[in-house]
């Protein structure tokens, strides 16, 4: 969930210098306007310790109007507010319609902290959970526009930042033995943080995941999401009144944007592999995955595997090199391409419910439900809202399916433009794969960078501890099965457990199960 | 929750033999009119076992074309649905858009059932029911109509029914051991209901609570409730493709509707009391309260209190006899009118939380945030789906006050409109009363029955076991006074526990608590 974070995105000055100004305009216009709206907005920042959360909501202030900002931060609970209701501190901060608040360590700090810290158990979590979003939906309900910003920091880049922090006489005092034990529980911290964000980022309450690597950075990125979405409400509003009945508002002028940096420019696409490392990984892994797959079956451990990526990114033939190591009765292979009657005429998630495998077998998605905020989402079939509802439904499908103990995968195979050109002429020659290529793919092609947005959100909305998403670099095609392959098997291996590796080694393949195929997995790309 | 399905309403004979002809021919062409319409619909039959749940469909089905609906029950899973997640059996059950879908025993019934049984503690209970509103959500926002309904039995009449069957030789079958162990069961049975409704009662798919009593009462009941549904549906969804922008659709014809019984309606209004046993009650209950109040306030025990009632029912007299016992340092006495300027630029429910008393201390609402499912449904101030909204925002909002340990009383002051009217009539007598009769006044007296079924769906979605409703009669204004001082008392006690009563009858007072006034509590007309 946080990889699209953690990317190292930074600002230049010159850029930053240039994009300031309009942007501060932007801002304080959009904040006159809002003073005529019938609506307050709602601002929230929670995050990792030295993100920045203080400094940005500082750098608020200074480039909007204060005298119409309500800043908020809850520490210590007063005398007052012990003998109350706990949300009852939260009430009465909130702004009212037309002004801005900005909530700093609000109802989402005590909840996360007493988890991470043992203090509280899931089960209560979760209800302490649950009252943010009835408290969340009721303000939204009632017009509120509520905006949600996670800083995040990498575990190496938080402890840098503390180091610098102390090294600096005048910043010193800001790091405290507090700061470097909450350090400690650091991936205690993100699971707490994956959980509730997850949980709360709702059509009417969103998050959005900051990178607080770069000052400049993450001042502008938070800034701009502000504006805009304020800007979109005011439209909507507008609109509504006009009673022009169909809501579909244009998008805020995207002007002064930030240059796109995804989770996608981040992979290392010159990744090759030898035609010989090839031949072997690939038969070796195969045998692994035969041997895997009779063992799940015998567990009753389902696998279902969902391949998503560029057109012409090479994911028919990722899945015949999986397909080729499996019993023909133990798999199906779905294709998904514009449903059924049947299908239409029921909610968009009911034809991928029917597919689910029963226990000990293999179902593989050639595309799958994620069409709904990528295909459907950059070619408007779906509507905004429910393109953004479409996360949770996911998130919450596939928690279903990891409840039940079934294995899934998810894979985006990647492809640079240059490759997918290069790819699409060959297959203009070719005469057997000319059939492959259509006008549609040429098109698709036009929207290369809609699409990489669309995938970066994908990646940080749905990649969660329970069904990680796994980018592959498939400009090279060896290169790509093997990944998808050896993927596979070190997670099977893991869901069947050490039982599974002791069946591996004393099994038939035993002798061709080298050294290096059950030496330690590499680090997985999941993120 | 449950009070306004026990008043064993019936439906007499010929009114049914009236009502069922046009109600048919109705449901047959809402049928054909949702044949072509873009959105499914799901009707959820749960509640009391004996409470005619299957009854009812059968009943659907003969008045319906059954070749449109599709009817489900979900007894033991099935291999094939063991093998997948919980809720792949009940995805592949949903009806198609234009049709619909009757669910016995639906994802209702496992958690319910699992609960009562102590096989899964609250905290399981409550991740259940979770999974069921993300459930329905993800249809309903997907275009589904969702309808529920709970058939109700009070306990007594639920062993009437058992008896009945069992006596009946062709019906004799029906009734097992399994029934009467989950007899024993009632009223932890009603509490897993009463959570699981106030839960997963949202606007989306909402419950409707009726009463099982009557056969033709409830068939009639179930049958007019889904033909309005489906009817309101099919024109807002006839008005948003006309575009005509503000949704507010007419409602459905009101025809054929069944005769009303509220709970108002079995109140016995000739309660009254004699003069001398007024003044010795409310000087002993006056003196018992304020003992009360001194230990509260001590042990930090904060107390709010909720007037509703008819105009000129006498809460400001209900309201003084209170005051009149308490320390002024201790209580304050809200009234709600019109909200000011800084109130309307805030959620609806922002001026209430605000005055949550500090501990210790006693709050007085003199007409309060039930404002919004009372006179602002009436009058139209609150659109439809604000006050549906509503009653899960006012139970929230109440169960984080009980959560808080705050005592939470609610009185509706019941008179008839004759009774109102003498009223009326004297205040415009008596010049020192005539300023608190309003032209408004007499407006609101000609929506009687509109407010006596606002009144009495308040009743049934709020009255809760944390904070329940207490109806009072108050045609009599001496035995109402007395009963209101009563009831306080006695919750304070209760909240106070054993100390509290030890300490009354040890305090100053102790020569005049006589024994009556510590006696057993009457049964409380708590619903």
């Amino acid at each position: 969930m946080f990889r699209t974070a953690e990317l190292q995105r930074k600002l230049p000055k010159e850029d930053y210098l240039q994009l300031v100004p309009p942007l501060r305009e932007d801002l304080l216009l959009t904040q006159m306007e809002l003073r005529k709206a019938d609506f307050p907005v709602i601002v929230v920042f929670a995050g990792v310790d030295g993100a920045g959360k203080g400094e940005t909501v500082n750098q608020l202030h200074e480039w909007l109007d204060s005298r119409w900002l309500i800043t908020q931060a809850f520490g210590e609970p007063s005398d007052e507010e012990r003998d109350r209701p706990e949300y009852w501190r939260f009430w009465r901060a909130l702004p009212p319609k037309g002004r801005m608040g900005l909530f700093l360590s609000s109802w989402y700090s005590t909840p996360i902290l007493d988890h991470v810290y043992g203090r509280i158990g899931l089960a209560e979590f979760d209800e302490r959970i649950e009252r943010i979003k009835t408290f969340e939906k009721t303000l939204a309900d009632g017009g509120a526009l509520i905006l949600k910003f996670w800083m995040h920091l990498s575990k190496d880049a938080q402890k840098n930042r503390f180091r610098k922090l102390e090294k600096n006489p005048l910043q010193h005092w800001r790091i405290s033995r507090r700061d470097w034990q909450n350090w400690e529980m650091y991936d205690q911290f993100v699971a707490a943080a994956e959980r509730t964000i997850m949980k709360t980022s709702t059509g009417l309450a969103p998050w959005k995941i900051v990178e607080g690597y770069d000052e400049r950075y993450r001042s502008v990125a938070v800034a701009t999401a502000i504006r805009d979405a304020v800007r979109f409400r005011l439209a909507e509003a507008e609109q509504n009144s006009g009673g022009e009945g169909g809501v579909q508002p244009k998008p805020a002028t995207p002007g002064h944007a930030l240059p796109p940096v995804t989770v996608l420019s981040s992979l290392d696409m010159d990744k090759t592999l030898a035609k010989d490392a090839y031949s072997a990984d690939i038969k070796r892994y195969q045998a692994r995955l035969n041997q895997l797959q009779r063992i799940a079956r015998e567990r009753k451990v389902s696998t279902l595997l969902v391949f998503e990526g560029w057109d012409a990114a090479g994911k028919g033939g990722g899945i015949r090199r999986i397909t080729a190591a499996l019993d023909a009765r133990d798999y199906r292979v779905i294709q998904i391409a514009a449903p059924t009657d049947e299908e239409v005429a029921h909610n968009y998630l009911w034809r991928f419910w029917r597919h689910i495998p029963r226990a000990g077998r293999v179902t593989i998605y050639d595309r799958s439900w994620y069409g709904r905020v990528l295909v459907e989402r950059v070619e408007g079939f779906a509507r905004t809202r429910e393109w953004q509802r479409a996360y949770g439904e996911i998130n919450d499908f596939e928690a279903q399916l990891a409840e039940r103990g079934i294995v899934l995968l998810k894979f985006w195979l990647h492809i640079t433009p240059e490759e997918q050109l290069r790819r699409f002429k060959e297959r203009e020659q070719i005469a057997y794969k000319a059939w492959k290529l259509t006008d549609e793919d040429w098109r698709n092609r036009e929207r290369w960078a809609d699409y990489e947005l669309a995938v970066n959100d994908m990646v940080e909305r749905t990649s969660t501890r329970q069904a990680p998403w796994t980018l592959i670099e498939a400009n090279d095609k060896r290169y790509a099965r093997v990944e998808v392959l050896k993927t596979l098997c070190e997670r099977l291996e893991t869901a069947l457990g050490a039982g599974a590796k002791r069946a591996l080694s004393a099994g038939k393949t035993a002798k061709k199960a080298t050294k290096q195929s059950v030496a330690k997995p590499t680090p997985t790309k999941e993120s």
